[in-house]
């Protein structure tokens, strides 16, 4: 049955301030619920308007569903999961550095890319969206699950970084000429300033994506895209 | 002054039925009205709060802009440019092809990089949704004025077209190895079906972006960018 608390809970933890308190996050739809279910989240609890699920579920009407849900159009299940510990930062391998991602979008669509490209470590400034934002979650697709997002200090992880930084510029080497190593962090920046100016000073490496079309304007790739075309060259050899 | 006939007509835009019936749409923003009445598009109506452009401008009141906007927060100025006719599609270089993409975030992304990579033609199913939405004049961020796009029967289209037809499949060929030519049409499906079966039908060459990540799992790339990896890898020699 959903209780009131139920009701005050799942609701509180559209703000950050009470998911960092509860330590749990929202996951809606059944296809998110069964891949989170599927992975190393631990379920806290599971609301549903149809026992579908192997996990314990507490069954709701569909007007209570839509009471807790934060969608126009609720998806049938909707969940409660813990948020998990930081893992320390593995070593190796290449890293994704976003510096100020404000856009939940854009961040549930770059964990995708993570996801995809096999990035092991994606690293946020701390005023970089959270993930754990339902809209992040919803983006994401349960690629969420399977990438390890830490928040830090950036400026200082990538004074103590060993390897090259590399960041995109529109003074920067063309992307496509670059020998791209198998190590190396790629800074991000946010969407309407880029990589900010003190991140700027501890890149070693200035690249550029080219452009093909009309030269004259100034408009530049949305940062999830760019994100996109990045990983792929470094991944592609 | 702005009138109850602006307000009525401004308001009835939202609707495709009637962008199509006045042949007019909606650009909201100081910046994003500034990239219009510098492109080829013929200025309508531009309402104000301040008369900051050369052209002939209403000065409303900020209630008045609130009431005609479709944003929660608008930014100064609200115009209606005319929708041009449909140019006939050129015939030469690469034609990006969408097949019912129905997200208008999606469909402003992929402008923005038709833009970026200097694509000349973008055709579009004619259940694609319409570019002339205000979700995707503003996520076009202006791009919208430089890229020709076109509605047509695209099985049609496609069967009469005399280079190769490109499509991204899971079973393709990678991406990164094959050679890719300046001249061809390159399909991207729906958001949740990919290309459609009639269409998988005429193409004639299958690519596949190779994914890095965990294999066990079959999520996909956004069509967004998956169209940037495309892009880029056909442009990148």
């Amino acid at each position: 049955m959903l209780t009131k608390n139920h009701v005050k809970l799942i609701t509180s933890l559209s703000q950050k301030k009470f998911r960092v308190q509860h330590q749990l996050f929202v996951v809606e739809g059944v296809k998110g619920v069964q891949e989170f279910l599927n992975s190393t989240f631990e379920l806290y609890q599971l609301f549903s308007i149809e026992a579908i699920f192997e996990a314990d579920t507490i069954l709701v009407s569909e007007m209570e569903l839509q009471k807790i849900s934060s969608l126009k159009t609720p998806n049938t299940a909707l969940a409660l999961f813990k948020i998990p510990k930081q893992n320390e930062i593995k070593g190796s391998g290449l890293t994704l550095a976003l510096d100020d991602v404000r856009d939940p979008g854009n961040l549930g669509t770059i964990i995708r890319l993570c996801d995809w490209f096999g990035i092991n470590n994606l690293v946020c400034t701390k005023s970089t969206v959270d993930c754990y934002n339902s809209k992040v979650v919803q983006a994401t697709m349960g690629s969420l699950a399977r990438v390890d997002i830490q928040y830090v200090d950036l400026e200082a992880y990538i004074k103590a970084y060993p390897h090259d930084v590399f960041g995109t510029f529109m003074d920067g080497e063309s992307i496509y000429s670059e020998s791209l190593p198998d190590e190396g962090v790629i800074v991000m920046g946010n969407e309407a300033n880029g990589v900010s100016e003190s991140m700027e000073k501890l890149v070693t490496k200035k690249l550029s994506i080219p452009r093909f079309g009309n030269l004259q304007t100034t408009e530049s790739l949305n940062v999830a895209t760019a994100t996109a075309i990045v990983l792929s060259e470094f991944k592609r050899k």
